[in-house]
């Protein structure tokens, strides 16, 4: 068999299943195999972005990797933002970048560039098949990379895609994916040993929890934890996959504005990390410090992304044994009435939010309502902007309902980052994907409004027209109920509370993708 | 002053004037400066891609660098592919990357990546400032590196931006931008000699030209020395920018497919090489050559991509002296009636084309007919898609407009790259850019149809189901109209030759981007 199928074949038998794609010319060969290797399921993207935030969207669901099909170094730099995104979220994901045929590359045909160069900086692993005998072990060898939870990129030049000489492999991948104890993660007794050590001191300690340790059993152990010792319990700014809402333990996120996320650290005197990593500033700000770690507090390290959960439960079976987690109730906001504001739309989302609902949360400041709103509604998962990389969301709803196609999925997207892949749009209606995106429409790049006086650039004062225009997205007004409509995604735009309730209980009620185009004010207004 | 407000002092004071932005929270203080330091008009674009295809543009237009603002690694990553088109255009660009705080990057924020690695795949010129003294010396080093030709990229701390130290350059760039015989090219005599010996030798020549030689002055001369040599005379593939229509000397272009571009070059004896690289094959294709140059002939390099033209004038008075190119005659195409087809909407495009145009042409397969049928239109530039990297074509639209205000940009699209950088759009219509863009819209990767057969992967037989949906577009069909008009642009559908002339007349005489988007069936079908 050709390189190409066997790559395909390597994939499908070892439980990968879904390949979102945007293939050219280099990458015919796998394109005509899938019609010849069973069992994988191509998915059409009409950009690479939307490829990669989608295999990243689907494997946070779904817990196995997703392949992705990229053409060349170009295609490999379109889809490069959402792989930082994945890399960040510790997402298992193998990319296929097709390349030119060996032979050719030494012509610098136009397309020709450094792609063992770009994919090197978002991927954990990054190999270059050179002859299609290698094709299936390198597949292999990719599978268990990205079980590790990278991104494995595996250059396919063309005429290894097209050349027979490959064979399936022989051994399959040792992937397996998922969380809780029964990983095999070996844990590290002296990180325990401590990490108890500070629980256990009567000091001031805060539990900061991320990795795989944001979904129910992980929270559970944490939030024991928390309840035995009088810890503060947290979850990292932005994890990859949270699970909350009614029945589920619910614990604080740490903020992403470094003086709020420092205030809940004030007094820290330990700070343990569970599958986290040390907080720092998002940003660097003139005359503040980058590390939010306060000072005398002592970091303990108990387990890193992987492995988190696992060290938490027998944390909690040591610290507080056959206790139970408190969980959150059933308590949805009263619906509100009238113009909508960015308080007003989250508190109805809140109120309707579905049992067993996928938030895909790229909000950004025009989101700041919404975890209050939905802490009491049924349990959800939430998927967040791990690397800040904007444009993930609507991909990764494609992605994410991909995975879970019985789950709603609601796509929480802020109007500025939604134009960095609305057409992540299209697959979800060529896939008739049950995913309803809200846009908080507010016509400004709101987060930069702010940054720009957090930064001190304007030193206090108004910022001058220039600035303001390129913050400024409302001239002219977008539609976005057009933009959708154009792309094959019906679409309402409201401006009441009462319309966002009508139309999120309509687009809840019929399955397939709608889009809401909910108009609410900056902010700063 | 800080270190933003000395590179934006030093640009403008070098003739830099126009920046095309998609900025984050470390590029505030740029954001600030250009309300403190007068003379740059900040664009700004909706995603990364839009802004370094629209530099693109317009450089190639204006014979001057743009800026381009970008956001750390993710911005860089989503502007590469237009990077690519622009370093394969040998385009003279200075892109600043803003990057975190120097003492910020070891904390491995969210956003933190790579930037150095990424921007070296498409940069010729790679610099990152550290201290705000340096920005001034650095930016004026980064422009004399754009001057060759080349993507120029500072990394530019956002505390060397928001910190104060800097001056403005003390000494100016050297930069000089342009083409013909003033450049103070220094000619290689012995390339000059051994180009005359060939171009003499009575056997078949053909004479291949590109680089800065694609514009009047080369053209004239390269097709002097075909009248008085016999030489075939043709023009890259991918000119980055092509003067050709009515009073301008004409030259054919050598083909995309290989197949053809082998029966132009077939029996030549010597290829002699102006501004252009040696032709080799786009792909690869099984059991078919890559190097397109004939066995047994002997290629003479006679000039890089700069100072072609100078070469070939220098040369045109040797082997022709005193003579004048032939130029082509007015000659425009009867209007065609009925149905649309792709080479109907060419005559169309052919009749109509006004004086002076500027043709982006992204048209890929569906274009086919665009050349010839506007061979004898009046005169224009053509920009084409250098590097193969697609969404080039509605950002370089953007950028050729602002470069040239009084002159009609005519942007021809495939609907399928068309939706890499859609978001292109509304910035035409913030700008108020005189820019007619018409959709070919057929409804498919149609490129892909016929390479899936080129390169064999189905051995001859029809595509599977799986591989045909990789290549559809038309499920659901996308409605572009809506699309344009949701990002501010009004549009019109249109299914006969009819209907895309009046659309093109009124696009034509009322000022401000226009849509038009022009149903076309498959080529295959």
């Amino acid at each position: 068999m050709n390189g190409a199928r066997a790559l395909l074949d390597t994939l499908v038998g070892n439980g990968v299943n879904v390949c979102f794609a945007n293939p050219g010319t280099s990458e015919m060969h796998f394109v005509a195999a899938l019609d010849t290797v069973g069992g994988m399921r191509g998915v059409l993207t009409l950009f690479e972005g939307v490829a990669t935030g989608a295999a990243d969207g689907y494997a946070r669901i779904a817990g196995t990797p997703a392949a992705v099909l990229l053409h060349l170094g170009p295609g490999l730099g379109n889809g490069l933002a959402n792989l930082h995104n994945a890399r960040r979220a510790h997402t298992p994901m193998v990319v296929v970048v097709g390349d030119h045929a060996t032979y050719h590359k030494k012509f610098d045909a136009p397309l020709e560039s450094d792609i063992d160069a770009v994919a090197g900086s978002v991927s954990g692993w990054v190999h270059r098949t050179k002859r299609p005998g290698d094709v299936a072990a390198d597949t292999v060898a990719a599978l268990d990379a990205a079980r590790r939870g990278v991104v494995s990129t595996l250059i396919l030049p063309a005429d290894v895609s097209w050349s027979d000489g490959a064979t399936s492999a022989e051994r399959e991948a040792t992937v397996t994916f998922g969380g809780g104890r029964d990983d095999g993660f070996t844990l590290d007794d002296g990180a325990v040993r401590a990490a108890a050590s500070a629980l256990r001191s009567g000091e001031r300690t805060v539990l900061l929890v991320g990795g795989d340790a944001t979904r129910a059993p992980g929270l559970a152990a944490a939030v024991r934890i928390g309840e035995a010792t009088g810890a503060t319990v947290l979850c990292e700014t932005f994890p990859a996959r949270l699970e909350r809402g009614a029945g589920v333990p619910a614990i604080e996120r740490l903020a992403y504005f470094a003086e709020a996320a420092a205030e809940q650290l004030a007094g820290a005197q330990h700070l343990v990390l569970a599958g986290a990593t040390s907080p720092v500033s998002f940003f660097a700000y003139p005359g503040k410090p980058s590390d939010l770690v306060p000072d005398g507090c002592a970091v303990h390290m108990l387990a890193s992304h992987r492995g988190a959960a696992a060290a938490l439960e027998h944390l909690a079976d040591e610290l507080a044994p056959g206790s139970t987690a408190t969980v959150a109730s059933l308590a949805r906001p009263d619906l509100p009435t009238g113009d909508l504001t960015a308080f007003a739309a989250a508190a109805v989302i809140g109120v309707l939010l579905p049992e067993g609902a996928i938030v895909v949360d790229e909000s950004n400041t025009a989101g700041v309502g919404v975890a209050a709103a939905t802490a009491g509604a049924p349990a959800h998962d939430v998927l967040t902007l791990t690397g800040g990389a904007i444009g993930y969301g609507i991909p990764a709803a494609v992605g994410a309902a991909i995975a879970a196609p019985d789950r709603p999925v609601v796509s929480l997207q802020a109007d500025g980052s939604a134009l960095y892949t609305i057409s992540a749009l299209w697959t979800q209606a060529r896939e008739n994907l049950d995913v309803t995106t809200v846009i908080f429409d507010n016509g400004a790049y709101d987060i930069l409004r702010i940054e720009l006086q957090r930064v001190g650039a304007t030193d206090g004062h108004t910022p001058g027209p220039k600035a303001q225009e390129l913050l400024d997205l409302g001239s002219p007004a977008m539609d976005f109920v057009r933009i959708g409509e154009g792309l094959g995604v019906p679409g309402r735009r409201v401006r009441t509370a009462e319309e966002l309730a009508a139309a999120l209980a309509d687009a809840f009620a019929e399955p397939g993708p709608h889009l809401i185009d909910a108009v609410v004010p900056s902010l700063l207004s």
